[in-house]
């Protein structure tokens, strides 16, 4: 899948990053502590319009529908923009999916680096069936305030191209044992159930999908996985990678629910990766090529040459 | 749709009605007390082998997989069993459609009423799309108990096949005003959204469908709606009536995100009918002619003799 999606320019210190709101509100403070950690890394920083915005009625919205994806536009189209990191997951980018002006964003030659997770979970999805881009599933703004070190360095590594080699989880504890390669597909369980039946699921067919949530109880992690095992989805993965389930309930039940929808599908399962609402989330590229072998799962060079 | 749909026979005093588990696991108390109500229709009831049982892992689930599921198929297959009436919701139901021998089921000529609500929507609407039978959406055993008169008096009413010219809700309140008629088809959002993907989801091309949910947050709620119309379902029925949200945090919020998301699907839409987890729920079968004037939702005599 690597090789069908176009990759970003590796940013540099001094490359211009622009934040964007597409989901739930921004606090404050912890938004200039992630800020500040973008600065750390060299980027020049600029703020979409309505970044510090909230829905004049839907108290979970960051700004009205229009305002958030105006600004991810503008940003898109912006030609000296080189990375636009998501200010904060939640809710709310699916439902700006549908009034983006594909054939407008479509038109830039080298897209901007876009990062984030969670919520943003559905934006990755879309640049990937939409245009073919590959975003980088990894922290955003405000989960980079809380990051721990191994985050932070991995998340600014992948930024620069360098993920070649890197550990996504080692020491996973397996499901069904068993090795797989594939491109990398991911991350938010609830987000990819949302998004059957909508023009921005991926194809899973042949790739190591990871998972992961939060705040979502074990019967409603059952309803989420098996919606996307019914639907025939879930299936076509060459291996299925969980990682954290973070607020989820008891953890012993989580663990018997992956086990019990997961045990099934004929493929590899793993749960323990260093991705999702934990103290850890290593980013990785959509569509990059990984290995899962005996119980690692790490980024391959897959020789292409980045944009 | 009603017409498509095959009709049990109408049950009176001394029918047969087994109750089955499906869902979760049900507490004693409020089963014995929806039993007592079932005996004072003048049912004979008989349970489920598996019932009172619980998931040895899973403890959401009342029985295995293969229990529950068993249960259900040794009640549709004993022709002296009249109805099928689910003891309680909470999740399950759609993790046992695929075990189903369908073709088994299909070969009782006039279908059991198969009564319940929430969870059991996903059984409803497997009866539909796989045997095109018309379930009862109805209360379930354990919230009969709870039930307020006028829920148990209706839903006796239902089972009797006695349900044209009843009123499902009057003084509905107005997202986007209009009337409509079409075969009713709903219930809860949560499983409807869980079907899309699925074989067992029903067409909504011009039909009513009534919406409720518990306990889903108004962020859930946009994303449970979000995925009905992005999928294109939603936007294909006649009108959307909504129910009872119950538990679902701020009312207010509740009803702006209803507002939100129905208010451009470009048909009549409502809130305020008497069906879900509030204290009346109102029976209906499944793809029954309903019409919406004036604010109104009522059941209409469409001249089909019941089986």
């Amino acid at each position: 899948m690597n090789g069908a999606l176009r990759r970003p320019a590796p940013l540099r210190a001094g490359s211009r990053a622009a934040v964007v709101a597409l989901s739930s509100p921004i606090p404050p403070d912890r938004l200039e502590v992630g800020l500040a950690v973008l600065r750390d890394w060299g980027l020049q920083v600029s703020e979409g319009l309505h970044l510090r915005a909230s829905h004049p009625r839907l108290d979970y919205l960051a700004g009205t529908d229009r305002h958030r994806s105006a600004d991810f536009t503008a940003a898109w189209s912006d030609p000296s923009v080189e990375a636009i990191i998501l200010g904060r997951g939640g809710y709310g980018a699916q439902r700006v999916l549908d009034l983006f002006d594909w054939e407008v964003l479509a038109q830039r030659a080298v897209p901007p680096a876009v990062m984030g997770f969670s919520d943003v979970t559905a934006l990755l999805a879309a640049l990937e069936t939409r245009l073919g881009v590959a975003g980088i599933h990894g922290p955003v703004v405000t989960s980079l305030g809380d990051a721990d070190v191994a985050t932070r360095e991995h998340a600014w590594a992948v930024l620069c191209g360098r993920e070649a080699g890197t550990v996504l989880g080692a020491g996973l504890r397996p499901i069904v044992a068993g090795n797989a390669t594939g491109g990398l597909l991911g991350g938010n369980l609830a987000l990819l159930a949302a998004s059957v039946g909508t023009p921005d699921l991926p194809q899973a067919d042949g790739r190591i999908v990871v998972l992961e949530d939060v705040s979502e109880q074990p019967r409603r992690l059952d309803r989420l996985l098996t919606q996307l095992i019914r639907s025939g989805w879930l299936g076509q993965a060459s291996a299925v990678v969980c990682g954290d389930f973070t607020h989820c309930g008891d953890p012993d039940m989580v663990l018997e629910v992956l086990a019990d929808r997961l045990g099934g599908l004929g493929v590899p399962a793993y749960t323990g990766a260093a991705i999702g609402h934990g103290v850890t989330n290593l980013a990785f590229p959509v569509g990059a090529c990984a290995a899962l072998t005996d119980g690692m799962l790490s980024l391959v060079d897959d020789g292409e040459d980045r944009a």
